[in-house]
């Protein structure tokens, strides 16, 4: 059986290793248009930071072998031919055209052909975007080529174009350099995968970092003579010595698309769960491959290096004979901004509601451990379910408290089509160097079950800062502590401790809406509680708390 | 509605704070023995150490208020009779007798009662045990104490007899105080919750930090005149300032027994998924209460705090007539060893095959991140699953590597019921700085895919060193690279780098059964499939690689 790969960096790699090691006399060949072979793009912007001191690193096996042509040849009997493009596809002879760097043309015949081309960066037809640099980051001759420019100089001026994942990657990395970096979005919001009170906290957290963040701005030229001087947007101009495009990537489907392979609505090649194209002998897998999504059953596009391995395992097993089958993903992503972290997983609010579920949101930021412990951080976790079905749908989180288990949990859950009810009783392991007794993310869940079953009426902070802001007549009922409320509070707010609110539930208006809330509101939940028990009847809690308000305090 | 709560440390609470906000006028009184409220035993050990400076802060809440009696009455509505001991439950009277400890003694009607009782420390009957400085770590009271004793004093012998849970808590604590340690346990490991493989590498960790662990002994003796001054042992006599007794807690079910209440096979109160006991209008929450393993459906006894809050949550919401059921635990445990975690959940080998599975297991010792970050650590990860229906069975990890992570997706799946193949395909947060591409546990659990789908046979290192030592003929096969087998070794195993075995085959004795591996086996499958694929019959991989290789090693 001979077997052609195209696309040597993640998923292809993965394929052609096992393929060979679940059929030892296939013949395997890896096209690499590239130099370099199975590396970790997601590494790129830890190499121009300098966390990872050499290139080499990001191509070598856990023990520092470089994963080259021989290494390939030798360990895994599969033949590469890097700086070599495909350039056609014959689905008729079933072979592939390929042009080495030195321009020597060849067909290669398979019997299996597997298209790992990944993706590109999208490059926006902007004014001056050729200028010199002015960068993408895809490859590692990419960051070659930032580093290159970066050297020893500090305190350069640079603009990264786009806030996403790889733009916010990318900002900490320049940071580290010692650049002075500003951020520009188009959107409203950095980080379009998580919802704004999540993207909210990161942008503050970056501009507490010395990382402007502009959003809502549109870049309208990048100025300069030979070299990018300044950038200009709709919202004024930015100096620059550097700039970076991360405005996303988009599937490499040219020989896809030329071959006649179906293309799906994400415009990455459709494929199965088996990951096998239109055409039973043609698999796509990793970047260039469209995406189930888990929850929705929709198509969608969520290029990460983790499910491209899944899916070239998938891929060799379905060539190979083996069942298996790719279920699909949940757009689960993280990144970390400085000693912060931002995690998802499934639907974001919007998306959930888009789904036509009956959508039920929480805001907990509570300590990540008990509070006893000096380790104890805060996260920010905020869970989406369906009131109907009571399942889990999605879950975010942010801050410096450990958000990569919490948000894993969930995806397990996702995975599983859990409740809320089921996720409250989860055994997870605690200890309180670990977690809390009750840990974050069940006190969150448990919220949401508080809502379902009408012991809970939230408000959200965005939603109570807009009933504030035009001037609706309700009580913010403030349950902190005197000190506390000494320290910083909402202007206009009523406050009463939460000890003595049975005491002096008198105080208080019954006419008027009453909006309870504390730090993070388990106190306002408590408020509450005591106010309905004490007949009144339009009470609600602000979710998260003064942790989550999104308007101006007064200090002191 | 009348409702008494007997016990105030956990659970009691919990259900008492959450049967008032149910039902606004039930009247809840919590009896409790003890000085203290609500407090978080859990972490004793970590005042003792001085890592939670004050008593106070580990019975405040996060923004630093003491839940007192004073606290209980006005925020929770809750009365609480601390000081207070219930002698007898009249069951056909429905009340409780208390006695406080002026000797007052009166009896508290109820319409429902919650038995919280906790568990007490056993303290078996060794000659001495009642000596001065012998101490328990079950309350606040005993942490005073044993604090007491220590003062500033440097460099005390202290022994420590148990080395589960509690034990090892203890022991990394007094090692904190400056203490010269030895852990004492009766049965051949300690932690006695993981399979023998990790617990060897803890006390290994403990070793090399100085803490001396002693399994497979027994206690015989407590020497002093009046102060413990000894501990005479079956294999010694080991000095002692101070002793830590932490063999193990037991149900405090007095009160149950003698109301006729059931009690179950693990000595616990019998509970039903709504927590309760025999007698409707009876519940048992915490320490006190039997359990049910969620993967066999036999009672278990796993004393939690974690665990206590639910239940104490299901038992408030059955008495307010709110739909909710425990559906019981999976022995999640986790505990901190200096700057590695011990965590497991589901069953242990053991456990599993006397649960009646068809046991696949699987060793895999990988860096928690790419190994070119900085901060990537190794973690130990061992895996049980059911070859017949594919379902993992169970997680345990050690190491400086983030254990909670990979364990707590375990548990969800567990409770999901996955398969291995659903939790190959898990869709986990990835990104550089938290987990490698392929996370450790992915891998793991492919590791376990090979093995069920005969594409890899195992050896476990265990194992192998019976052979190993028995002198059985076979060949083992070391592939690492010449610099690494140069640094250590088996004594007598033959060296051929993975790179170069294809071409090195005909060195190999086709005769003799081969044992492959290298450093964490990854290497050791790839080079048994190159064998298998070149006509070898008898090759297997030994799992983890010499990274769990129990035996002697030799050096340079």
């Amino acid at each position: 059986m001979k077997v052609v790969i195209i696309g040597g960096v993640a998923a292809g790699p993965k394929a052609g290793s096992r393929i060979n090691r679940l059929c030892g006399d296939a013949e395997v060949t890896i096209v690499e248009k590239g130099e370099f072979l199975s590396y970790a793009g997601c590494g790129l912007p830890y190499y121009i930071s300098g966390v990872v001191k050499e290139q080499r690193e990001l191509m070598s096996t856990p023990v520092g072998t470089v994963r080259d042509c021989v290494y390939f040849q030798d360990v895994k009997n599969v033949r590469v031919l890097n700086r070599t493009e495909a350039t056609a596809i014959d689905r008729e002879a079933r072979t592939v055209t390929v042009v080495s760097r030195e321009g020597i043309e060849q067909k290669l015949p398979y019997d299996k052909l597997v298209l790992a081309t990944g993706a590109q960066s999208v490059i926006p037809p902007i004014k001056g975007v050729e200028l010199e640099n002015v960068f993408n980051l895809k490859d590692i001759e990419d960051a070659e080529r930032i580093k290159t420019m970066l050297g020893d100089k500090k305190a350069l001026n640079a603009v990264i174009v786009g806030g996403g994942l790889i733009g916010v990657e990318v900002a900490e990395a320049f940071q580290e350099m010692g650049c002075r970096i500003t951020v520009i979005e188009f959107q409203l919001q950095i980080l379009s995968l998580v919802d704004p009170e999540i993207a909210a906290l990161a942008e503050k957290h970056f501009e507490a970092n010395g990382v402007k963040i502009k959003t809502g701005t549109k870049v309208m030229e990048f100025k300069g003579e030979t070299k990018v001087s300044s950038v200009v947007t709709d919202k004024g101009e930015f100096p620059a010595d550097i700039v970076v495009m991360a405005v996303g990537v988009r599937p490499a489907t040219g020989l896809a698309v030329a071959a006649g392979l179906k293309i799906g609505p994400t415009r990455a090649i459709a494929v199965n769960a088996q990951m096998q194209t239109s055409d039973p002998d043609i698999f796509a897998v990793g970047d260039c491959a469209e995406k189930y999504h888990l929850l929705t059953g929709q198509p969608c596009y969520v290029p990460l290096g983790s499910t491209a391995n899944k899916e070239g395992r998938v891929a060799a097993n379905a060539i190979c004979g083996v069942h298996d089958a790719f279920p699909g993903v949940l757009g689960s992503a993280i990144c970390k901004i400085f000693d912060y972290s931002v995690a998802c997983t499934g639907l974001g609010e919007g998306a959930a509601r888009a789904a036509g579920f009956d959508v039920v949101t929480c805001l907990s930021p509570a300590p990540d451990k008990p509070h006893f412990m000096p380790t104890a951080k805060l996260l920010y976790l905020k869970l989406i379910a369906d009131r109907k079905t009571r399942k889990i749908l999605g879950a975010q989180a942010t801050g410096p408290g450990v958000a990569d288990r919490r948000i894993d949990v969930v995806a397990v859950a996702l995975a599983a089509g859990m409740t809320v009810d089921q996720v409250a009783h989860l055994d997870l392991t605690y200890a309180p160097p670990f977690s809390p007794a009750v840990d974050n993310l069940l006190t969150a869940v448990n919220i949401l079950r508080n809502k379902m079953d009408g012991y809970l009426s939230g408000v959200t902070p965005a939603e109570l800062h807009a009933m504030y802001e035009a001037q609706k007549e309700f009580t913010l009922l403030d349950l902190r502590s005197p000190t506390e409320y000494q320290q910083m509070r909402i202007e206009g707010s009523t406050h009463i401790p939460l000890g003595t609110l049975r005491q002096r539930v008198g105080e208080l208006s019954r006419e008027k809406p009453i909006v309870a809330y504390c730090k993070m509101s388990l106190r306002g939940y408590e408020g509450a509680l005591i106010l309905k028990n004490a007949g009144f009847k339009d009470v609600t809690v602000m979710d998260g708390g003064l942790l989550m308000w999104p308007g101006k305090l007064i200090k002191g």
